[in-house]
């Protein structure tokens, strides 16, 4: 992603690991400053995942990937069965920073599955590098992808709504919802973004303006409220939001508030579109239930930014994923294309 | 409406007027602060009005009123014909405060209607201090009927959404959409209130949370993202919101949020009541028409409560109000009683 610096436009990657050293773009300190967080051990990176200075589904995943590399590195024998027991604890220890993180229990059992067969300690050190780059790399790839299928549904003066934060930073690099948006972007195609807030951790406003800033896409923040009057109001031309989970049926699990989007879009005829990675297709889901969604603290509903918004005492609910059931979605965007939901 | 003070539970209205003072809550320091504003002059009460120290219709209309009555009081001659012209100053300047208030306009007509025969400066200043402390009144009782009204559809045990802020605070007393939730509990009814926060300027987190908390009437605050999640999980039996203005065919304007809520309930095959005084009709209004609606300034959005969450540059739209259509909606509570919508 393009990341605007006192020494000029950088390209950057939301995480990259080298040597034995995780790097990534600490997005708790977004938008107001660009700080970047080393990380020289697996419990640091399994921290930063549980603190959320990273977040976003691909993201986490390539995190993970890196840490179990770091894990691998850090033990120091030559005993197999040991480093394997090693291993397994740490794969239990990444697991447990995002329980409902789809993408993280995928990357860690890629790395598991990539070094199970290794002669030695040495080898599966090296593998669990090598492999998690590819993981890394994988996922740009995928992104690339579904921002090159997804910008041919957008016209030259299209104006396009998103919630919440499904661009590069939460990815390891373009995005899944962004990324169509950056390509059109990119290739001249004058267009103007609606920004959900997003309350209530603000990853629109704080993560997708900070994105869409960088590459100089006008955007329009929005308060979440105000979505559907700019719909009834004949400004949004186009809904493209990304997934953490889409059952077998097309269910799609997605930060709080996409749900209301969904229904709003279909009430005003106007396209909505999910883009991720196919791998978001979850095979053991047959349909979306709502028994997985977790609420988080209230506290993130209570305070903004550390400043106490209620009167005290308030109790709060704190749902940070919703379920929008597949008859409202126009249609996916992957790495493989756009495909169409049946109506 | 009850106050808990360090002295005890007291009875309070959101404005009223002794002798030439007003004395209002200033809701600006809510929640954390109960401060009591006191206008001593004619131009501090329309300060009030403008800088939303007193917010909702009917509160806002009340205040105008008050201080219509101190602007007769600070005529210093007894020259008729300069008082008028001194009053159709005042007029002009009050209701300049908040252009689009239907209830301001209403409120100073009011009071010019009544005074305009009077003989005398004297018997001018009388009765617009008398007719200002009875439209007050009127408008508190107005609430009373409203809420008694809207109890009766508020069962035991009923989960309660509601919007923004049509408490007490934004009447002289009980509210609009609150009305009905109080007296349901008064009567021991066990309820829930669902509190959408409504952003961006969060009435619903500072002063309906606050109203409730008073009254000891269980809440719950949720980000204006969650409303469709707990509809769609059945936990909301009923929504009831205020409005600020309804068109003769049933469309309501209203605080921007409301129009998503309205097609979520129905969606959901949940209740959505409208709660107001009858007046709030705006008989000259066929039909609800988006462009009375007025955007208020961006750094309403790009900051909360001085903290900035965006990143610099940003631009954001910030539209206060949405439009309602008829078909949304379930039925009015007015003072009059309930009203269904025709289906």
């Amino acid at each position: 992603m393009k990341v605007k610096t006192p020494e000029g436009i950088r390209d950057y990657k939301t995480v990259w690991m080298r040597d034995s050293k995780v790097y990534l773009i600490d997005q708790m300190a977004l938008p107001h400053t660009l700080k970047i967080f080393e990380s020289d051990k697996f419990w640091k990176t399994t921290a930063a995942i549980k603190d959320m200075l990273v977040r976003g589904a691909p993201a986490i995943g390539a995190t993970a990937a890196f840490g179990m590399s770091q894990a691998a590195d850090e033990y120091s024998c030559k005993d197999l069965k040991g480093f394997f027991k090693h291993m397994a604890l740490a794969e239990e220890l990444m697991k447990s920073t995002r329980p409902t993180a789809y993408d993280l229990f995928y990357a860690v059992d890629y790395v598991h599955e990539k070094i199970k067969k290794s002669p030695s300690v040495e080898e599966a050190r090296r593998i669990a590098y090598k492999e998690s780059q590819t993981y890394a790399k994988t996922s740009i790839e995928t992104c690339r992808k579904i921002g090159l299928a997804g910008e041919k549904l957008i016209k030259n003066g299209c104006n396009i709504l998103t919630h919440c934060n499904a661009g590069a930073l939460g990815c390891v690099d373009y995005g899944t919802a962004i990324a169509p948006i950056t390509f059109a972007h990119r290739k001249g195609k004058k267009i103007h973004v609606f920004v959900d807030e997003t309350r209530p951790r603000l990853q629109g406003a704080k993560l997708t303006a900070w994105e869409l800033n960088q590459e100089d896409i006008p955007y329009s923040i929005i308060a979440d409220n105000a979505a559907g009057y700019f719909m009834m109001k004949g400004e949004v031309d186009l809904v493209i939001v990304g997934a953490d989970r889409i059952a077998r049926n097309g269910d799609v699990f997605n930060k709080i508030g996409t749900y209301e989007k969904a229904v709003l879009a279909k009430e005003n005829s106007i396209p909505f579109y999910v883009a991720a990675p196919s791998t978001t297709f979850d095979q053991k889901m047959k349909k979306g239930d709502l028994k997985i969604i977790e609420e988080r603290p209230e506290d993130e509903v209570l305070f903004i930014d550390g400043v106490s918004i209620a009167p005290k005492g308030s109790k709060a609910r704190n749902p940070s994923f919703d379920m929008t059931p597949a008859r409202y979605i126009t249609g996916v965007i992957t790495e493989k294309g756009i495909k169409l939901y049946k109506k």
